[in-house]
């Protein structure tokens, strides 16, 4: 059955307050009146059995007794009477719920039994439920707060085009504050606790799909519905919004506490990470990162490249800026020789490079100042400029003129990315951002940001087709030896080392002759899986008669070892060598399914950790990311004098096998290919071993 | 001759100001204003011919009038009257001066001519100056502001534990106004512009020297005087007083920026990032972490170890802080487990391990708070604590009662290290302050803090014995073969593989039968670099008569085509393998002089430029340090079932060329020991190639 989707949670035209109460100061009141006080146009329904009115309006012993259905129902009693409070509800046919209580499933066995009793009672009524344990919903632009947050206390929140969606309600009432505190309003905010129906993925999905939404900031732990999430990254991202993510437990002492904390089951934080790079998501570390590039994105306007021009009149804090600039990866590009020697003319002590230095003389006169702004964004071919206006800005006599020599330099360019660094009180910034100026008090936050505008722009930009995984194979049952794996895998487009398997020395001779020696020769069993050990392998076999007896004495030697394991024969491959050492990997990650692995061999790989990973399926192109993204990738590109490597060919192994892996989630439980030789370009990858392992059970 | 120190410049009791002006707004105006303003205690004498007083003093036509010496001299001239003005100040006998103005060598040739004639004079004269280019200093104590920074306009800065010293006066005075903002006080000021004298490292050395100074905070485009500025750092270090620093020029477009900015020359921004780590100091990459530091430095109170507790009533949060703090090398050890079922008594749905999670309860009954809060500080053994406290501290009502709550839990522990994340007022901030909290608006900043005072608490408590470099040694004239190097670094105490020069090819076969074969031969010349190019080595040679062939043959192939250079002969030598593959270099950086080099062989330089740095000379625990630096030290561990390698022998061999480098700093250009195989523990390290470059011309 098709759920239904959270507008009537979200922006209901009529509400009940279950559990409501005369304490504004309380969790039954707070909705209430926070409702009252921001004019909420709908309807709002008290139920409270031991009153005749709360907070002046009339009270209903039960949802039962309302006099119509409402569009949602805010329970604010406690975790005890939930489940008779949620199944009055669906009695009564109303279509979603808010469970503010603690209590359920973050406390214990019991609490998750009852937890789990409500959602199906929920379920089966049709009737969709937020939490519990969470602080509910807000929704500014109707003056609806389904809510006890404290963050409105002070005041309320106002319509903006900020979206947010947290698993924690402390998080995502702080970064409320700051959105406000920052000047900026919100669409939706959904605080998704528990989690018992509604997760996280689908808040993000809703509030992504609102057309007042220009940016999204969210707050999770842990994701539980990986496809469901992946989806409303990629709406995200087609519709140009920036999504800007909080996640916790990148630690392992951060997990360990996660897990602790929540219900929700934390995915492996290294694929996580890549996912968000996958749907163009960014991933902030710290909460002043998060809110400083959503301030940035929240305009809705992206930078078509990367080059940044830097406006200064102190050397110093120039030469700062464009180290940050750079290390967020843009581009400091000077300033044309034309426009240099113009600006040169004007001012001969200037320094018109980039940063673009007017000195002390552009504050003196103010001509000046515009004259160079102008010279910049007519002939810089900047796609975001910055000027460091240090407490200038805070002098009440300077920030006018200052503010109006700056504006004249932008004329015909009204909507350029122009940033500012300036220490200066609130009024005054607002002053400067209704100009449209993006204001930071730290030139490190302000590069970050433009940093991120640029990515988002990227990713924005991408239009990769969109991967078919293609229809499941007919996999066989139980374990898989090397050579089953390898003739799998070869049906889904991997090349493999010419190699043929079998049974007596002769055979082995004859197929070692065939291929070209030197040889290699590997037992092939299902059933033994460290075939080095048991004597199972044996290298750089050079002749005939060497292969013959090679062959003969592994199997003696195998079947004595392994008495009981069905032994299928002796794998005789071409030895490679050249070429550089890679290895492909796929598992199957508990939130996102299918995960491709990819790394450079040797001491990358264990040394350094030196992977990356996607989420299965993916494309050429974002295969080639993928391989971009790994620290030893110059080597790929060819060091000491080796050539460049086949890359392309690597990029639609990658993609080949993520394929492979979708298509077949339901069967695959992991996939390793180890080595595969990226041969130099034009020649192709190879891989030299196979192993796939299979789930357990039936296939579904 | 002994420099006079910069006391009479920065503490003066009598200045005189050249170019003073009754205009309050202009440079001549402002240090007069400010220090009338600020109740300056000294004489003040301002010189301007044109005028009877100034700003109501008495005025002077010329410093010769002058009724006394005065202490020092600030020069608000143009800059093509400065040369007269230092003159007469020299004349009458002045011990220092500041130089304001600008259009000296950072404005071309000219300037830097008239620049190098001032120096000269001041020099001769026995005068210290400072700039020009500059905005001089600050001594908030004595009133003195010998400056004309508008970060004066609105306030004084109060007396206090922060010294500032920087190379740019716009920077210098944005970091004064941070302070200020952030409730500290500043020691002294002193902002060094072109440096044609005082350099920022003696401006350093003299801030870290006074007793107020707790902390420092310094911001550099280059280093002039390296060892000065290494004694400076020295200084601090050893006088447990913390330095942030600010350094630019780090990426190759700042590095441009700072180059065409100041006379400065930016040595290499890897080395300066060494000499930092070496001497304690933190470099900051942003400025907001600059002042987060360095506010936590402020109070001279460090950690003896680096376990940190944090206490939430949001779960989310916590989780979040766990992660930071573990991000920035912090151990968020778990309580014991008595203490953990404590707590759980006290509260069933509380998280005890860490972050200790009181939930929402502690809100509604402190006593929980407090009782929290002190079993973590009597019981967690937590160097560091810290408490999420949210826009809590913000209302009125309860910002008190949660103050005295969480300090009710500090009985015992006044001087514990205790931090807080909250958004409120700056009024509420300064009372947490006072109670001794440390408050932070992000937490990722807080963590960084409190990360960065663990390490300066690491540094504090080096007690490494001072390495001496012992003598120079007698050097050779010209370029060094092979084997000549190898024999001055034996000496200096460099183990090389077992070898001999020989001249014939029975010779070499004789001494290879001696050494045992494999050999390897290399051909031995001061004139031949690339032996490789022209048939100089051969490797694998397994018995003496192909060792004498090959000898022979390469004699005669490489006198043919190098006729021209001097042969010494053949280096025949033990061909070794086992081991990891290191280099060891040394080169002489203009700042700092000879400077080593350590890094991992193969792909590790060549791919991943993992190497690390040190100033010459230093001892065993720091070459250890060294060594775990770089990123593939795993490697050394032993990955792959291989043994642990000796890294006692290689930090013992980087000490020693680090003492020989040093030793004979004024001729050695440049040293590669490449490569150096680092064999099992126990069984030392072994360098397989060497050469020394020395430097042009005779020794000094």
């Amino acid at each position: 059955m098709e759920r239904q989707s959270l507008q009537s949670l979200i922006s209901p035209r009529s509400v009940a307050v279950i559990g409501a109460s005369d304490d504004v100061k309380r969790i039954g009141g707070r909705p209430l009146r926070y409702m009252r006080e921001a004019g909420f146009a709908g309807k709002i329904y008290p139920v409270n059995p031991k009153r005749e009115t709360v907070q002046g309006l009339k009270a209903y012993a039960s949802v039962l007794d309302l006099p119509e259905v409402p569009d949602t129902a805010i329970l604010a009693v406690p975790a005890a009477v939930t489940l008779a409070a949620v199944t009055e509800c669906v009695e009564k046919g109303i279509p979603s719920a808010i469970v503010f209580s603690a209590g359920f499933s973050e406390a214990g066995a019991e609490g998750e039994a009852l937890q789990a009793e409500i959602a199906a009672v929920a379920r089966a009524g049709g009737m969709r439920l937020l939490g519990p344990n969470c602080l509910g919903v807000m929704n500014p632009a109707l003056g609806y707060y389904g809510t006890f947050s404290v963050v409105l206390d002070g005041e309320f929140l106002a319509p903006g085009p900020v979206g947010i969606v947290s698993q924690s309600g402390a998080y995502g009432s702080h970064i409320a504050h700051l959105v406000r505190a920052r000047g900026l309003g919100i669409s939706q905010w959904i605080t998704t606790g528990n989690e018992m129906d509604i997760s996280l993925a689908e808040a993000l999905d809703h509030v992504v799909a609102q057309p007042e939404t220009r940016v999204v900031m969210a707050y999770a732990e842990g994701i539980g519905n990986g496809d469901r999430f992946r989806a409303a990254l990629e709406r995200a991202r087609a519709a140009n919004k920036a999504v800007v993510f909080m996640k916790t437990g990148r630690t392992e002492v951060g997990a360990r506490a996660a897990a602790s904390h929540t219900a929700s089951l934390a995915g492996s934080d290294d694929v996580f990470d890549a996912v968000l790079r996958q749907y163009g998501a960014y991933r902030a570390m710290t909460t002043a990162e998060q809110i400083d590039i959503a301030y940035a994105a929240a305009g809705g306007v992206f930078p078509v490249g990367n080059k940044a021009g830097i406006f200064t009149m102190s050397g110093g804090f120039g030469i700062q800026l464009a180290d940050d600039f750079t290390a967020a990866g843009l581009d400091v590009a000077p300033m044309p020789d034309a426009a240099q020697a113009e600006l040169k003319a004007l001012l001969p002590y200037a320094s018109p490079v980039n940063p673009v230095d007017a000195t002390a003389q552009a504050v003196s006169d103010m001509s000046i100042l515009t004259a160079f702004v102008q010279s910049m964004m007519d002939k810089g071919g900047y796609d975001m400029f910055s000027a460091i206006l240090g407490t200038g800005p805070a002098s009440e006599s300077f920030s006018k003129p200052l503010r109006e020599a700056l504006m004249a330099g932008f004329a015909g360019h009204d909507r350029s990315i122009r940033g500012l660094t300036m220490s200066a009180p609130r009024t005054v910034v607002a002053d400067y951002e209704a100009d449209g100026f993006l204001v930071y008090e730290d030139g490190g936050a302000l590069a970050k940001s433009f940093g991120a505008l640029a990515a988002f722009a990227d990713a924005f930009a991408r239009n990769d087709p969109q991967p078919t995984p293609g229809t499941p194979m007919d996999l066989p049952q139980g374990r898989m030896s090397e050579a089953t794996a390898k003739t799998v895998l070869r049906t889904a487009g991997v090349r493999f080392a010419d190699e043929a398997l079998v049974r007596t020395g002769s055979e082995a001779a004859q197929e070692a002759t065939r291929i070209g020696f030197p040889v290699v020769l590997k037992i092939c069993s299902p059933d033994i899986a460290h075939k080095t050990e048991i004597g199972g392998v044996v290298l750089n076999l050079t002749d005939a008669a060497a292969v013959r007896q090679a062959t003969d004495e592994m199997l003696d030697r195998v079947r004595k070892a392994a008495p009981d394991a069905e032994i299928e024969g002796v794998l005789v491959s071409a030895m490679l060598s050249g070429g550089v050492e890679t290895i492909v990997g796929v598992h199957d990650d508990p939130s996102f399914g299918p995960v491709v692995m990819f790394g450079l061999g040797g001491v990358f790989v264990e040394v350094l950790k030196d992977v990356t990973f996607r989420v299965a399926p993916f494309g050429i192109s974002e295969a080639h990311r993928m391989i971009r993204e790994i620290k030893g990738h110059a080597l790929l590109e060819g060091v000491r004098g080796a050539p460049p490597a086949d890359v392309d060919a690597l990029a639609q192994l990658l993609s080949q096998v993520s394929m492979f892996a979708a298509a077949n989630r339901s069967r695959i439980a992991g996939i390793d290919l180890n080595p595969v030789r990226v041969m130099p370009r034009g020649q192709g990858v190879i891989a030299l071993d196979a192993l796939i392992e299979l789930k357990e059970g039936e296939p579904s």
